[in-house]
């Protein structure tokens, strides 16, 4: 293992991050064992010392903290009127597409047209469940059958990924087979190399941007290849979820691949959905979803929907139409949760740096939007580090979440969600993580 | 047929409701010839002139009016604070089976422990629509497979019906049968026949209190047959749509079934499950809806709800709880209604009593809660009066739209909805809706 760095590989993209100490430290793996011994002598009177301490704290789901929330309290006293820009009154029933104004604002943020999005309740994930849902019981709009009538239906999942994808999966009997997370978005040859021949691999997940847990972005040429390759299914489709569109961490915004019209341009129009939604923008649990994807792919969900479904929470689009005011106040709300957060993840990656940095026992990102940061332990050695830290009243998210079935084949990589916590309890947390990572790689290059 | 009255039969709950004029007006049936032709170019005259006026009416659906919305306005500007009873920050995700102090207040209305209870968006119908879900494709409680896995599934439907129901059972290829319903609640006997040897039967719908659309209330009697009789299916669910439970039009309040207690009681404690909201107390698109149902039954869905959720709009959980402030506060709330469309509901009664009383031509409801009145016209007329009404620019709920598959073997129900338009709109509407019953009763008895 190199030296701990998340933006050494080609492809990944120019941030602010600054690089980390450079330091004298010899790496473990070249210390003679009783160096060895020696420090993890070290590292046991370190743990113990942080057990005494009696912490509390929590690193572990991508939560907006409440400072976050209070950016949007504005929402509490809103909407100042209930009629949408077509002259509907929002209290009452009906719009399953959601209001003009709240569908134009995201239509434009997302590089798509109005009629290419629905905005619909408070969570992008039942929009994903509902598409999934429908998929399975009644088949795509490029679909041969339901899904349901398949022998067996698989989904490729890039990884390290987010956990409540695959759990969705599970949900419905979905298989899973894993490509590679790169710096640049998913090992798009892989998926390739998957797709042209195996039927039964149906769709794929993807956080294009600022992926979690990697922070990864999706180049435009990774993009460009998903939506062309070749899939041996008709009606394979990309679950494109765009949950950090515009959460960017430094000056240096990413843009995300524009997907629709790629795909569209590649003959496969129907082939990506793309979900999105305002949970980390303004309210996590109050917020507002979308779903954008071809007009047919829409029309197709609309008619589905409205066989249980009237309308979604109207009021609430409005109530967001008007605090956000325009596409450009969305940006710029989103500059005031960068300022809030940034100091977070400059915690996570100071602390690693000096505690961490040359020992050859760790790596980890330094995302430049997102939530996450993905730290990697020597191999084997996660599930150690998240019970050590357990023990000392740090919670980690369990090792191997960000992969289908909680398993990491090579039990080695550990979320970190810095958000929630106040800035002197991330530098608290990180360091004792990092001591269990020092303590865990002692006793694995010890036994 | 005899003497138009919905409250005739025995078993009818008394109102405030005055029996129509005492006419002395000759039944159309024992007219000679003559006079019916009299009659008949009488009503294409007036027909003519109806047309003439060119209208612009609507009748078709259970809408709240805007002032009925009005009442809810401080809505608008609420919460006041976004913390809940349990110190929950809703403006944050979590809490899949909504907050503390709104599943209180409604366990309280619902007659039910506050464990039983889930708050959830905004629709009551996503929540059938989801209990269906996960019985399609995992299995009841109480059930030996996924209830995709049966040969054929088939739900009984009462008639006169909610066309929603059908329309989601229609979208799983859910067979249906129909009972009568009737002045105390579906035929509890034709059911209890129906599902003793069926095990192909797995569920029923029914609106419990002031039925959509007949206006019916389920007697306590009828309730309990329901709960206690032995089906073929071990996981027979009565889906109780509890949706206008607390929507009284005169002081004269039905009291709900204890569903729930019956059926634990009978030892049946998973077969109902209970829907309600308050899509019809405040905002009809913005408001919370609820399950309720055996703490298993709740756990069951909250499971699977979790596979694909992280939690419903807190927030506007929050709101109403602070809106209403208490189970009172919510009945105080539906006086405020009942003075709002209680006077549209007379309109309805009265130009039906004036212009088709003692024709022998029709019979309708004389509700005491809800949202609608039962109109059934001459057998085989129905579809004709609604073609008249809409040539005359009065839109009616299409007929047959309250059987499964908008196929009313009789061709004579129509639903009339009065909420929604103004009380000057409702008579009008109502006298032209009489104008188009009489020509098409005529153009009948003359063919």
């Amino acid at each position: 293992m190199g030296r701990p760095n998340g933006l050494s590989s080609p492809g990944s993209r120019p941030g602010v991050w600054n690089d980390g100490p450079v330091t004298e430290t010899q790496p473990l793996a070249d210390r003679s064992p009783d160096e060895l011994a020696a420090f993890l002598t070290e590292q046991r009177a370190a743990y113990d010392a942080l057990k005494g301490r009696g912490l509390k704290l929590d690193l572990t789901r991508g939560k907006p903290a409440p400072a976050q929330l209070d950016l949007s309290d504005a929402l509490l006293a809103l909407p100042a009127s209930y009629t949408d820009a077509n002259g509907v009154d929002t209290r009452n029933y009906g719009g399953l597409e959601g209001i003009k104004e709240i569908r134009e604002m995201f239509a434009e943020l997302l590089w798509v047209e109005p009629e290419q999005v629905v905005a619909g309740g408070n969570a992008s994930l039942v929009m994903m469940r509902d598409v999934l849902t429908d998929l399975w019981l009644k088949g795509a709009v490029d679909g041969e059958r339901p899904w349901s009538q398949e022998e067996k239906v698989t989904f490729i999942c890039p990884v390290p990924g987010y956990d409540r994808h695959f759990t969705l999966l599970d949900w419905f009997g979905i298989d899973t087979v894993t490509v590679p997370m790169n710096d640049d978005g998913p090992d798009a040859e892989a998926v390739a190399a998957l797709v042209a021949s195996d039927p039964s691999i149906k769709g794929m997940w993807i956080v294009p941007t600022y992926a979690n847990p990697s922070g990864s972005v999706c180049s435009q040429e990774v993009a460009a290849r998903l939506a062309s390759m070749p899939t041996a299914a008709p009606d394979f489709k990309i679950f494109w979820d765009n949950a950090y569109a515009f959460h960017h961490l430094t000056e240096d915004e990413a843009k995300s691949a524009d997907i629709l019209t790629l795909a569209s341009a590649a003959g496969h129009p129907h082939r990506p959905i793309m979900f999105a939604s305002t949970s980390k923008i303004t309210y996590a649990g109050a917020g507002v979803a979308f779903l954008a994807a071809s007009v047919e792919n829409v029309q197709w969900y609309l008619k589905h929907l409205g066989a249980g479904a009237i309308g979604p929470d109207k009021v609430n689009q409005l109530r967001h139409a008007q605090f956000f005011g325009s596409p450009q106040g969305v940006r710029d709300h989103m500059v005031k949760h960068r300022e809030i957060i940034w100091p977070k993840f400059e915690a996570v990656q100071s602390v690693l740096d000096s505690r961490l940095g040359g020992l050859g026992v760790a790596e980890w990102t330094k995302p430049t939007g997102g939530y996450f940061v993905s730290l990697d332990v020597l191999d084997g050695a996660a599930t150690r580090v998240v019970q050590l830290a357990k023990e000392a009243g740090i919670a980690l998210t369990p090792a191997g979440a960000s992969f289908p079935g909680g398993n990491d084949p090579r039990d080695r990589n550990i979320r970190l969600a810095p958000t929630f916590p106040e800035l002197d309890a991330v530098t608290e947390a990180m360091d004792a993580v990092a001591t269990c990572v020092l303590l865990a790689a002692a006793e694995q290059l010890t036994a």
